[in-house]
């Protein structure tokens, strides 16, 4: 297995853990097929959409490739159909949604790259490929983001896309960058999970 | 009445409904006259706005076309000046909105094939436009949309987008294929009101 | 300073404000370190965002242009560090906060219009730029959006955008015709916060 055929099954692995994650909590707020596995596939690909948008790049991969939409209407169906496999499966589909956070804001920053825009807006839309699907899908099901409210998720994709921008900024080989960028992110997520790690502001009782 | 123009009155005929269905569901929220008008609007245009920014036509035609503006505005003060009559329409009302979700989901995919995009994109643009604008209105007003949860609505929408792209695709006289799949669509909406058809799944108490 | 200066003054000014009131609501909801300053950037510059998707102007200037990212970051670091002196200068916010409106709302039409787009497109994209932002925070915050309840917000914004429409349609001079609806939008604005004007409906009770 090649760089490339690595990092495709790594970014599939992502869609798929993110599909799990959407359609798990769609089921709990009762919807029916149809909605399970519309908010699996934008939880899945919602992120890369808006960053399709924002760089100018239409259509958005995230509709027109059919690996995403396929693999995020299996992992729906099998979240649908054998519930309690996929419980007891939730510590690989937590390894499988870092492995996703990291490759999607990696890939993402390096995208809006690629189209000529600058580190700024590489490093805020990598960011935003991360985690947008968690975003949209906590919004559809009506509730506060949970990434906005508590642990270490966006801050890790906002480390994983500038250490990406850094790199090509400094003129980094592009073949060890992508997995260091990568790998800090996953890194960070995982430590974070195991200790407990958080950013939440304890301003609420002073006021 | 050729039928280009039965075509432009069925897509108004749409809007108008999608409106009187945002501005319905505002009013129950208490919103105040301009955003009852806003989310009547959005409901009628919002699914359309999404597709375009995804197949790259700026400004969205939701935006740029009058008649969708005032048509909204009509409906929505009219929800508003004469709550009791839209009321006692009901049915009608909902014959008009199973006839825009059939428009939309048509043209819509169609639009998308126009700007050379894939089948896969067409299918899923086209569904968004039928859909999309009731997404928002539900989230603009803070509840899980309804559409992702009950009745078969999204469904329809994809057999018609679904057939338009099969048929496009096969070659099909341009003719009848319109018609034959806003009618697939309405026809399906229709029998799945009547029936009491649903998508519903039966997990929850499983868990 | 000249004219140009206190126009990038203004833009900030409003940046400023629309940016404290995203962290001040992301704080009662209890929102990480990280969701505060997000939520606080997207309420700064989210209708921008949305204005420049619809006009194709990608990137989004509220992405690419660093001055907005400093401010909004500086702002909810001020909210969050400072919560009780914010509270003591909830005064000048609302100022604050009225201004941005208003130059949004006139800026924001200015622009679609300099993109070669329709007098409606216009009216309609500046009033985006203008409420967008708020209407983002509140649905992420998973509320209502405040503006379409109560007071005369987002009509204000409606009415400067209009003029700037009008004006440019009749060829009057930019120079003051800006000013002028600015002006407008921010008297409105401010005579409804001081006389409780509104638009609320009285329907709810009779139906």
């Amino acid at each position: 297995m090649n760089a490339q055929t690595l990092f495709v099954a790594l970014d599939l692995a992502g869609v798929f853990a993110c599909a799990i994650s959407g359609a798990t909590a769609a089921l709990q707020r009762r919807l029916d097929l149809f909605g399970v596995v519309m908010v699996a596939f934008i939880t899945a690909v919602g992120g890369g959409v808006v960053r399709d948008l924002c760089i100018g790049a239409t259509p958005p991969v995230g509709l027109s490739d059919w690996s995403y939409l396929v693999t995020a209407v299996l992992a729906a169906l099998l979240t649908i159909g054998a519930g309690p496999l996929v419980e007891r499966l939730a510590y690989p589909v937590l390894l499988f949604d870092a492995l996703g956070l990291s490759v999607f804001a990696v890939t993402g920053a390096h995208k809006a790259l690629a189209y000529g825009h600058n580190y700024e807006v590489a490093i805020l839309l990598g960011t935003t490929t991360a985690v947008g699907g968690g975003i949209a899908r906590d919004v559809l099901l009506n509730r506060v983001p949970a990434i906005l409210r508590k642990e270490i998720y966006a801050t890790a994709a906002l480390l994983g896309a500038s250490i990406l921008v850094l790199g090509e900024a400094l003129g980094w080989s592009r073949n060890w960058l992508t997995w260091l960028a990568i790998a800090a992110c996953f890194v960070l997520r995982l430590l974070s999970l195991r200790y407990g790690w958080h950013l939440r502001l304890n301003v609420a009782e002073r006021r």
